[in-house]
């Protein structure tokens, strides 16, 4: 089963590989990660997106909560919280298909970033299915290059992490 | 000095703490990561702000190289790259505020993506700079939680990494 961990860590150095190391030496494979500051300086907050064993992850969890620098550790579930992800594609774009990618572009709300004779990158932001279903659409025009985020996830209503 | 390092990576359990490892064993702090899936499945795309020593930095990026699971690794300039990040952001939200909180929304472009009696969360995306802006203006309303991607970043024009 998929899911949705939310980290807050102290910012010091080692802690990402110190947090990454412990699924991955399980035998965990994270699927997406991200991690940026905080509104707390020195407190950063980590989103993973990992499924495999649920036990596993059960373990990972109470391990995590073990390290100095783990302040607190939260599984997201989907009904129940907010994902987002943006990504940046940059598609082959000449003459006829040009158009049709503006046109994709328009439904999906993208925002048209780079423009060059021969390409044009559009910044998609969204569900990791809206992310995945654009891109679906303007692979026969061929992608160049494509970064995207991974997710982060925020739960709904008042109450924090 | 602030630099954009772009790494596509074997997307194989235990590379994320071999790079972030790296970069932590020189005492480099990652500023922000992002990590995701690209239009290859097998591979992944990284994207880490660091500042530090120009010197040490061109040492990590040899050894980044030396990895098996790096495919590429590549410093994206300021001046010749897009580089853009998401950002959730709940806030306090009663009376008077409320009506502000959509406003400042309105024009940063932020999609106000939750609503509660108390609270609304916010989904503001763009450089760093104006994703910082955004924080910055809502601060004085008072932020239950905040999470953000980190960014990530593409070359202008059509070459790839």
């Amino acid at each position: 089963m998929k899911h949705t961990i939310s980290i807050l860590v102290q910012n010091h150095p080692g802690v990402l590989a110190r947090v990454s190391g412990l699924f991955s030496s399980r035998g965990y494979n994270i699927e997406s990660l991200a991690v940026g500051e905080t509104e707390e300086g020195d407190v950063s907050r980590m989103t993973i997106v990992v499924s495999g064993d649920d036990a596993v992850l059960d373990q990972i969890q109470k391990q995590l909560n073990k390290l100095i620098e783990v302040i607190k550790v939260g599984d997201l579930k989907a009904g129940n919280s907010l994902s987002r992800e943006l990504c940046l594609v940059k598609v082959k774009a000449e003459g006829h298909g040009r158009q049709e990618l503006f046109e994709i572009a328009n439904v999906f709300r993208a925002k048209i970033v780079d423009v060059s004779g021969s390409s044009l990158t559009a910044e998609v932001t969204g569900s990791h299915e809206k992310v995945e279903g654009f891109i679906e659409l303007v692979k026969s025009h061929g992608i160049l290059e494509l970064v995207r985020t991974g997710a982060v996830a925020i739960g709904r209503g008042p109450e924090k992490l």
